[in-house]
């Protein structure tokens, strides 16, 4: 076998096998495939696609790369959830923790956030004290004993994934289905799971920006999981405009322990509900996502979820009593409201502008590196549909750059369109996705188990 | 700018502008633009094509990485030939010293030989002493003083054709045809050529094996020589056989002095007279493409041209004496007969497999680097059209390899095809293609200079 040949075989729409999928992936960390024959490699993936089985191999291959963990001295069937990421997409806050408290154990594995989405990572890390760099061994241990686990990605989880995504992201080979799908995949097994849900958002706000490649998404990350043996259903929520109110680390964490303590945000919640019933009934404690969401509402309003998740932040070392009394939490240089320039109804927010006005203030990172300022963000006070009088806020602003504020106050302004006339709202969980095709989902449906 | 935005456009099917691939190119020769980016980028490439303008610039930008070789003191009208290779295709030995011969300058500078096709090089440096290497001072030298020169492309030619070169070579991205282009006539330029005469090779052993794809490079060809200001036009030739009888260095070297001694080689000479006469009128020595390959023939018939080939190889140093008494030259210790199984007419003969034989035998090399043994050959005896009886001597092979017999023996037989019934032998010049099209070519068209 040599490089060129595979390469060229990809090139011209060939399928590879298992031999040469780890001649290539494996000389590449090995040393024996060039750089630069990866590069184009991935470029001839970009092109011209590759099958669910290829993938499926593919995504073997990264995860042999590195350690695979063995979760299974951890009772019950672990959970995990993935999103294709979004702007104020804090689901995973909420989420790990309430679907711990109903007795299902999560193992979550979360990258930092990259362009205009936010990462969990980033988030967790806008805690004082909360540790993400944690051993293989600490993962199993604080799993086993609290019920949940968050922290960042080892060097021993798929370094075939680091390398090959640090390349992609400077070759402009990023946008490949099969190559994302890999990506998340290899990292998802390697965590050990039983199970997984996605959350796979679409419109401006998402990676996916179209409907039709957030389904084909969907459609082959589960295809992967089925090859696994994992249990995977998938859920397309919208990401038009952001996820509740609050965009930015501390203020996402904020926002999630307010919900924790029953404050009803409809948006976030909603999606978080949904995707919580799904992980209680694939790990075995309901036998529908309808009883799944019920078991996740009662451990919000028992305050069982919160409990949780305060004792996950102990566990990795965070100081709780910051998600407590907030006045300790350093405050913004700048506050800047930004008022509405109309009277009438919020007709839409453009989420992407309102997530690359998060990189602006010092919320988000434009590349891997960039040190992001944790009390940075904007609260949303108005959403779509909401009434709003000219003058009145829509947006509130906090950074430590002054120097910005007549750019990023522009942004914000222009992110929302406010209409004269009625406004309809895009439908928040627009289908449900698994093995079997692409499910409309009204709320209830999907009583038997997957 | 950054490469991977740059590398980005490309792919989405953008048209690069001169800042971007003079950024791009520049780059990558200064270090600042990574080879795995620039894989990325020709695999791109590969996939989104480039419009004529565009390979136009990236010519330029090539070009401009090196020397551009400045020829105005030498008088006369410079004019070369650019074949894109074929199996036996010699005609570069005959054709430019009978152009030569017609008082026409021509300046040469050619590759080696790489997988089944020959080069121009080996074939020269199978002559004991002849000297390839030459400085650009002594190209220039030796144009001004016999009207020729054939040598090997120097370091200051297009270096950065020679790095991108390597890297296509090894990241599976040679056969797209801007970047075949772009690498064809930034060194044709460089050479400092006022006028070029392509030969564009089609059939079972060229590089382009249909015909629609060997028009499309002709065609991108003859636009970027327009935009230089270089008057370009090409023929479509046939390569379903080889050219000529001789295939191996040295068998190709004597072939060509025998038809500069006058013999008729019937689809040899006809190419190479059509060229000529092409070359002869685009340096101003006749009226028309037809006047111009009377010329020709008057400079073979004469005994001029080879006259010509004896000056320029004793100028750069080879054994004029090797070219008359064949006895001096060393033998090969295998030579082999193959034999018709069948009676009949030879209705094909694989031009790509004798190729490949011909590598197997020592007489080609598979990468850059290999050593070829230049008295190392294939003989054709019959031709395609040709009558055979069972068991009479279709070709013969000379080999120092005698542990390759048994294959060599079964490919050169598998390459021919006895056909029992007629045989209609393929059209040689199949089309003249200008920058005005593709014409038909009957042989005496083309009175009008171009």
């Amino acid at each position: 076998m040599n490089p060129a040949e595979i390469i060229r075989k990809k090139r011209n729409g060939g399928s590879l096998s298992r031999e040469e999928l780890e001649f290539l992936v494996g000389g590449y960390i090995g040393g024996g495939v060039k750089d630069y024959q990866m590069s184009s490699f991935l470029m001839a993936v970009y092109f011209s696609g590759m099958g669910y089985d290829e993938t499926s191999i593919l995504t073997d291959v990264m995860l042999r790369s590195g350690t695979v963990v063995d979760l299974s001295a951890v009772p019950g069937i672990k959970v995990d959830k993935h999103s294709t990421g979004g702007v104020g997409d804090k689901v995973s806050l909420i989420l790990a923790p309430m679907v711990a408290a109903c007795g299902v154990p999560v193992p979550m594995i979360s990258g930092c956030g990259l362009g205009h989405t936010g990462g969990t990572l980033d988030k967790l890390e806008s805690i004082p004290g909360f540790r993400t760099r944690l051993s293989l061994e600490e993962y199993r241990a604080v799993l086993d004993e609290t019920g949940l686990v968050m922290m960042g990605q080892t060097d021993e989880i798929a370094p075939a994934d680091r390398m090959m995504y640090a390349l992609r992201d400077v070759t402009a080979t990023v946008e490949s289905i099969p190559l994302i799908a890999g990506s998340i995949m290899s990292k998802k097994i390697a965590e050990g799971i039983d199970a997984l849900v996605l959350d796979v958002k679409t419109g401006r706000g998402a990676f996916m920006q179209t409907e039709s490649k957030a389904i084909e998404l969907a459609t082959t990350l589960i295809a992967i999981g089925k090859s696994f043996g994992k249990k995977t259903i998938g859920f397309l929520t919208d990401m038009s405009q952001p996820l509740g109110y609050a965009v930015g680390n501390w203020l996402e964490v904020m926002e999630c322990v307010d919900c924790m303590n029953g404050k009803e945000i409809p948006d976030l919640m909603k999606v978080t509900y949904v995707l919580g019933g799904a992980m209680v009934m694939m790990g075995g404690k309901a036998s529908s996502i309808d009883e799944g969401m019920r078991l996740c509402r009662r451990a919000i309003e028992s305050g069982k979820a919160l409990e949780k998740f305060r004792e996950l932040v102990r566990r990795q070392g965070g100081d709780v009593s910051s998600l407590g009394d907030r006045r300790t939490y350093p405050e913004s240089g700048t506050i800047l409201e930004i008022a509405s320039p109309a009277g009438g109804t919020v007709g839409s927010i453009d989420a992407l502008e309102i997530g690359l006005a998060g990189i602006t203030i010092g919320a988000g990172r434009m590349k891997l590196g960039d040190v992001i300022d944790p009390k940075a963000g904007i609260l949303l006070r108005k959403k779509v549909g909401d009434r709003v009088s000219a003058g009145e806020t829509l947006a509130v602003v906090y950074t430590d750059r002054a120097e910005i504020v007549p750019d990023v106050k522009l942004r914000v302004k222009g992110a929302f369109r406010i209409a004269a006339g009625p406004v309809q709202t895009p439908p928040l969980i627009r289908a449900m996705i698994d093995d079997e095709g692409v499910h409309p989902w009204a709320g209830v449906e999907r009583k038997t188990p997957v």
